[in-house]
């Protein structure tokens, strides 16, 4: 299993991170295309052709400065149950702009920075499973290196079991780690994916941490991976348990409306957005996370 | 005619520019309401019941003062030919939070406000009308007074002569009030409306002023009438022409991706967005700018 490959012990962490984004998008990518393949043939999608991703490589464009800055690769697979799904991974590096600096923390004096993570945002043709989000990265800037991550679930119709489960298996994760981590990442994400003029949470919530560097950063890496692994073992068995069921033109007008508030979300208060935007990021692996239908 | 209305010449600055864009949503509505019963019986649309604009008020929330801060109405139409238009008058006024004071002229020492406008978005069921936004509007602060607002066109499949009405319609207006305004309000528009993580134009473009105090703001009141009536007398024509014409799914589907970069540009750069929701304006009439529906 390609998982296994950050057992090589004789690399540095910041290779070590970027070799585990990569093994982990290549077993959520397989594990998703296996969940278009179970798809019951007497469902709603069940006569569509099975969804396969494609990748697709680019370049960072570091404006002008002729100095290539790393790159990543999109996987997107328009399938029968994703209706859009993208994984992206990429890892870059360059020099924040001036205005930037003082916001990221040991870059104020000197703004170069090296970045590697991994991004998926999915939205699923049936009104009755969750959309999902999960993104971990590594990040070293001159002055300071850290590991930030998590994952959060929306739902058009909540599911309590889905909501448990979910929380549960990052619960799991965090606990292996840090008693304290959970109640305190799982409230991170509820502060952050949260909508002030819709007075409206973005979906159920789940888990968000960002600057984790504890002194120990190889255990931060551990954690990181384990919550990767959280998401890969969770996520596909409550689409499994949905997948099927069939869904009226009405719940589907309501998953159409609840994408409206992703994308409002996502454009005015996404910071992953606006750090991707404002350091030369590739717009289209940018703006992924984006439905590919939606109603206001 | 409504529109006859602003001859009252006893009424203050303020009370005056009230009534005016008042006046003009009424006569816009009515002229969009007449497109909706001239559209073509055989035409796509033709079987489909024609649209009435719906008048909500809503009042301005003032985060619990208990101070009322004025309010507006929305008047929505969901027709035939508009898919989706509002027609937004409001009038408020608070004192601006601290950190926004610094961005408004006059406003950095006495954060009080009063401001009253009208702002139009169509979005059009047909891939060969072009879609448009028209917004004027009055801002008095302790320290300054002046009138802003503008109109600009987005088509999915430009029309070179539509293009060229629609500046000339406004390079009119401009012309009758100082010869430098059109250059200089047409390249407003251009910078303003862009993308720049897509490298693309919002649309056509149009005109744009703000913070426009002459000296004379009698005059400069005139001005912003006559842009109402430049739009009032140009965009129905342009909707005209087109509005009979059949369209393809694959025009259609243009369509709904060319409405992607309307929402890409209104949530991450239109500051008439940011000004509202940080200003406790009304959610729902703030975004009503958004796109019925858009694919990604």
């Amino acid at each position: 299993m390609s998982i296994l490959l950050n057992e090589n012990t004789d690399l540095l962490l910041k290779e070590k991170a970027e070799l585990w984004f990569k093994a982990l998008r290549d077993d959520i990518c397989t594990s998703f295309e296996n969940l278009e393949a179970e798809l019951a043939s007497n469902s709603i999608n069940g006569d569509m052709q099975l969804g396969k991703f494609k990748r697709s490589e680019w370049i960072r464009d570091t404006n002008n400065s002729g100095e290539h800055g790393g790159g990543g690769t999109m996987s997107i697979m328009h399938g029968r149950v994703f209706e859009k799904v993208g994984v992206n991974i990429s890892t870059v590096h360059g020099t924040f702009s001036e205005d930037f600096r003082g916001k990221i923390s040991g870059a104020a004096a000197d703004g170069r920075f090296w970045a590697s993570g991994i991004s998926l945002v999915a939205h699923m043709h049936s009104p009755f499973v969750p959309a999902v989000h999960m993104n971990t990265r590594h990040i070293i800037t001159s002055g300071d290196s850290w590991f930030g991550g998590g994952a959060d679930m929306t739902p058009v119709f909540e599911d309590v079991k889905d909501t448990e489960d979910f929380h549960e298996s990052f619960k799991h994760a965090c606990d292996s780690h840090d008693e304290e981590y959970y109640p305190k990442f799982k409230k991170w994400c509820d502060d952050y994916f949260y909508l002030p003029h819709r007075q409206e949470a973005r979906g159920v919530g789940g888990i968000f941490y960002d600057n984790l560097n504890t002194g120990n950063l190889d255990n931060d890496f551990a954690f990181t991976q384990d919550v990767g692994r959280s998401f890969l073992d969770i996520y596909p068995k409550i689409v499994k348990r949905h997948m099927n069921k069939s869904w009226t033109t009405d719940d589907r007008e309501a998953l159409l409306k609840k994408r409206g508030r992703y994308v409002e979300f996502n454009l005015l208060y996404d910071r992953g957005t606006t750090f991707g935007l404002k350091t030369g990021g590739n717009t289209e692996a940018i703006l992924m996370s984006l439905p590919p239908e939606v109603k206001w």
